[in-house]
């Protein structure tokens, strides 16, 4: 029976990376646009794969130092036996993060030139191109989380009540991995577009993208790199992390359900990848059409046929319970949630609604009000998310709660995450598109491409604006139930480890209040680290920019700016400024653990939670409503483009760079590393 | 024994009423300056007084609504004996509350101008006048907390055991009228302030409280009802909730110290009154000193005799216990962490220290830096803090359990929370003195005195600038250490009426996790509608101004501005957009309450303790960076007054204006007003 099951799940990863096989294939095989498409394309291919080269470079440094140590904690804490194992499966969660990262970087720098190429006729080819580049990614980053998770299993044993619990050391070498992509591409790619904008757009008055600013080639690497390179890391881990925290679940379980409730998150996800596969297919640009009605219908027809699938599954693996059903209602709520998550996210940052239509009102009396404004907008983005999250969790522990088993509502909770991790493949997707098309819109720019094919990618940027917002949505909507489950992994953990049932964490006692408000403390401390990384390092692409602009010849236009330069200085930026966030995050659990304890460090788990969730929340949106008020402005209310409002809506737009794509994101990363860290290293708080 | 040790509470209160008396006849018979100076201080007192009537008037309406409700509350659940004591105590704690803002409102008008008249000719007299002014309201506002909950006690019955559990009444009264006061205060005056910026000094380019412009009259009214009212009231519900929080707890402990367990707290806060006395009474100004000196020494001397009180007033009353030496040492840090939070407020919002001057230098590449460095500072101010309570809490608790008695660790944290507000009087009058200083400086500029009386006004309104951010700070401190009380205190209400022990706030319990998840974005929610609030009002105020302007009178400076009609519109302004945010709060809880029942609203008052405690101090210390680094650079640092780094810095100080004026001190009541509104309507939630 676990064979088969497997095999079902390693042959839908096959037929996965299959596709993308057939996809990569194709996309290649297309025209790569006039001479002056592919200089610009080159020098970011370039630039992305020099930075991705030194990035994996010292986080491979910082990794293996890491499994070191977590071989030396389970050896000397007489956990001899799997010391070896969990170190492995932490290298081996590394690697395949890497690659995922890797992966997402090397198509998306392979696709923006061809879908620049594409833009130059046909505008629903365009769409194609970039979409099924973000395909591509998405099938092989979702299957190889699926492999690694499937084939670490079978090769430390398939013991059903032992293996997860030392497979959460892969889902911890990836959350490991993720940070650092993230954090350092997050700062990367802010700091060439602060950099870029406040020298070039508000300083010396040129366009975005101009070929005369340094700093554009910097800022298009660092779309490669943060958003996709770094999106794909956290992804890759979210999908393996939730995986195995339902699997522990499932340990607690085997009485009941058998090797099936372990190894049914695996199963649905892989069901959830075949649903995403047609998802994908049904795509199909069409010329003049709105990017977003496309891809919209993508969406829903992938979470239909997950429903379907998540019904069938089930039915097959947990059928023998009586209440079966009501799993499968818990399963739909998780597939209700991640389509509600996206709505609540379009209205707060699409241009349609209040809230964006609110800060560009604001704009007109000065960039004090428009960022007023738009911080009081950030704040009032959690209020729906998290009563959205709370009802999903109380609805789908009730339901689970209803089957009648033991420990069922806590299994209800991790049906409904497994129900949204299974549209997983599809979101991201929609989330390399995103910088794809905007990495095809500079390319066009910088090319001096004529207006119209200007026009057709400007419509593609602006969607891919749309997903990358809504992907953020979803990532945390995702990593908000998938933490509930995470949470009980690490308290069955300790359990194990003690010996005794540890199932209260009392915010009453002093020692778990002081946990969870250093917690709380802690996500405040990243965030303002990660934004204040992008200050530090824009500083040095703002000199670097001032410098070059003193030579007449480059703001003239008749000299070629040295891109490279400001390439290697933001690279060497980012590189230095990632390590003391990423390094605090990492101490401090580890310091409150050991000196507080474990029940204290769940309150510190739980808080730091509960306030990473909102607070990413709060800057996703934030920045991302900022940066669709001022493209509002730009299509010509409030006086338009050059007008006051504009003005004050470009120094809003710059505020929430560094909000919106180096600490809210990089804080997804966290709470799942923190969920995974205190996991593996739960011998060291007992 | 109880009459004699309330007897000393009673005696110092009315000692401290005469010095203020004294103090308010010696203020009185002082010098009011020119006639110009009459007319801007006439202005500012009927704006101020106008305001607080309509105010007043709209809180009242709101408290009888809400006295009637708890009334019914307790009658219908089954606890009439207590229903009309609860509802009567909390229609004397919103009166005593009203008073305590009046007071302060009262006596501010009537300083500003005394100090404004003594600058023309000593720097020193006018230190003085302003320090006594806000000692007046120091005074008055400590004495009738003190004075409200013990006569609340005696006509009560002073039963031991069971009246603390009634004044919980009159705290959530104090907190009540506190919320409304501070919010509505603080839209007006930030709105005022707003208002007056944008149009004034970024439009029309006229400096800072120049006659011309309509809203610097408003602008002035604000500092009183915002800053002096509003605080007034809020420290007045702080003193008043913390008293009585460790009241019930001493309820719990009298089987071991008797009644001098409950009365410890108001006594011990009566001995800080007199060494507040002494520590004002020490304050003289100095013709040329920096005025900070002084009132530093003075902070400095009302510690030290606190601390001897504190030792002296354990030994009396609990030195029957063993380990009484132990509540010595929590009493101690209770002191000491009050200490070090002014030292942490102080390097985080003065220039002299790095994140001010970061802010100032990334003035120099624009608006854009100065917020997002601004922002990162704010944030990066939670850490030390956050660490500084952990301690405190774990230390005072430890000290309580070496003294051997049941819930002697709860004790340990009480005794830290009241060494930590027997400074609460001399802190009061530093944090009047700076909106007295501030309105002083602002009739100066607007009577255009000479010179040399500015640069004397400049630098008291510099030291009020200060003073006003470390009061925050203090009130932060006092509050996060005053909430574990409080939780507690609620935790004893439950167990009392339940008839079991209610001692465990399960995390792991998914309805736990949600109220703990819905109270961290209760928090966000009522930040981003207070700062929204200001937003809207602030519209208003430009819209009127922006009218004014195109009157070329006005700008001449021939005609007056129709100052009046600016008072009205704030005043509206204020009061309607003060509705929503106010309401939310005190909904919010009851409906988590009634439908998920107490174990999760326990986790919900928590963990929006926890948020709000740290949400404050990013609002405020933001806020105050953002401030300092402005006036730093009016210093003539990076190109001065009228540079682009200055226009970038009042940008960033606008931005801040909502936070740490409205938003930030509208959490501390928040905090305590959620603790005190659980505790009275906790028969609604078993």
């Amino acid at each position: 029976m676990i064979d088969f099951v497997l095999l079902i799940v390693i042959a839908i990863c096959i037929i996965a990376l299959g596709l993308a096989a057939i996809l990569t294939r194709n996309l290649l095989s297309q025209d790569e646009g006039t001479p002056k498409m592919r200089e610009v394309a080159d020098a970011i291919r370039v630039g992305a794969e020099a930075f991705i080269k030194r990035q994996y470079s010292t986080i491979a440094v910082l990794a293996i130092v890491s499994a070191v140590v977590i071989f030396a904690i389970y050896y000397l804490t007489g956990q001899q036996a799997i010391a070896l194992a969990t170190a492995a499966a932490f290298i081996v969660g590394a690697t395949c993060s890497a690659v995922a990262g890797v992966v997402a970087m090397w198509i998306a720098v392979r696709t923006n030139i061809r879908t620049a190429a594409a833009a130059q006729t046909s505008d629903g080819k365009a769409l194609d191109f970039s979409f099924r580049g973000g395909a591509i990614s998405g099938l092989i980053i979702t299957s190889m989380s699926l492999l690694g998770v499937s084939l670490t299993y079978i090769a430390l044993g398939a013991d059903p009540t032992h293996t997860p619990f030392v497979i959460i050391g892969f889902a911890f070498g990836a959350s490991f991995v993720a940070l650092f992509a993230q954090l350092g591409g997050g700062i990367y790619t802010k700091a060439a577009d602060v950099g870029a904008d406040i020298v070039g757009k508000i300083e010396a008055g040129i366009p975005e993208d101009d070929v005369r600013n340094p700093a554009t080639i910097a800022d298009l690497v660092g779309d490669n790199v943060g958003d996709c390179a770094g999106r794909g890391a956290d992804l890759f881990e979210s999908t393996a992390a939730e995986n195995i925290g339902a699997m522990i679940l499932g340990v607690a379980l085997f009485p009941i359900f058998g090797v099936n409730g372990i190894l049914f998150p695996i199963v649905m996800c892989s069901l959830g990848l075949l649903a995403s596969m047609i998802g994908i297919l049904s795509v199909k640009g069409v010329d003049g059409a709105d990017p977003m009605d496309a891809m919209n219908r993508g969406y829903y027809i992938t979470a239909l046929i997950s429903a379907f699938f998540l019904a069938g599954g089930v039915y097959f693996l947990l059928g023998a319970t009586p209440g079966w059903m009501y799993f499968v209602l818990a399963g739909f709520i998780g597939i209700a949630l991640s389509v509600a998550f996206l709505r609540v996210t379009l209205y707060y940052t699409d241009h349609h609604y209040r809230p964006v239509q609110d800060i560009a009102d604001a704009s007109e009396t000065g960039a004090g009000t428009n960022l007023i404004m738009g911080f009081s907008v950030g704040l009032e983005t959690t209020a729906v998310p998290a009563v959205l999250i709370g009802i999903s969790l109380l609805a789908s522990y009730w339901c689970g709660t209803m089957t009648g088993i033991p420990q069922g509502g806590l299994y209800g909770t991790a049906v409904a995450t497994i129900g949204m991790l299974m549209v997983c493949a599809y979101v991201l997707t929609m989330d390399t598109f995103g910088p794809i098309a905007d990495n095809a819109g500079g390319i066009v720019e910088m090319s001096q491409a004529p207006d119209e094919v200007r026009h057709r990618m400007d419509k593609l940027d602006a969607a891919g604006n749309t997903t990358k917002a809504l992907t953020k949505g979803y990532a945390i909507g995702s990593a908000s139930l998938a933490v509930f489950l995470l949470f009980n992994a690490y308290m069955a953990d300790i359990s194990k480890l003690t010996g005794k049932a540890f199932d209260v964490v009392n915010l009453a006692n002093v020692n778990v209040f002081v946990g969870a408000l250093i917690g709380a403390m802690l996500v405040f401390l990243f965030a303002s680290l990660a934004i204040r990384a992008v200050s530090k390092t824009a500083q040095y692409v703002i000199e670097e920019v001032r410098i070059q602009f003193k030579d007449p010849g480059i703001m003239a236009g008749t000299k070629k700016p040295d891109y490279a330069r400001v390439i290697d200085i933001t690279t060497q930026g980012a590189l230095k400024n990632m390590i003391l966030p990423g390094a605090l995050v990492i101490l401090f659990p580890i310091v409150i653990g050991v000196t507080m304890k474990y029940e204290a460090l769940a309150g510190f788990l739980m808080v730091a939670t509960i306030t990473g969730i909102l607070m990413a929340l709060i800057l996703n949106n934030s920045g991302g409503a900022w940066d669709n008020a001022k493209k509002y402005i730009e299509t010509g209310v409030h006086g338009g483009k050059k007008s006051e409002a504009h003005k004050a809506a470009v120094i809003g737009d710059t505020v929430g760079d560094p909000f919106k794509d180096t600490a809210g994101p990089s804080l997804h990363v966290l709470i799942k590393l923190l969920a995974t860290l205190t996991l593996v290293l739960a011998p060291l708080f007992i």
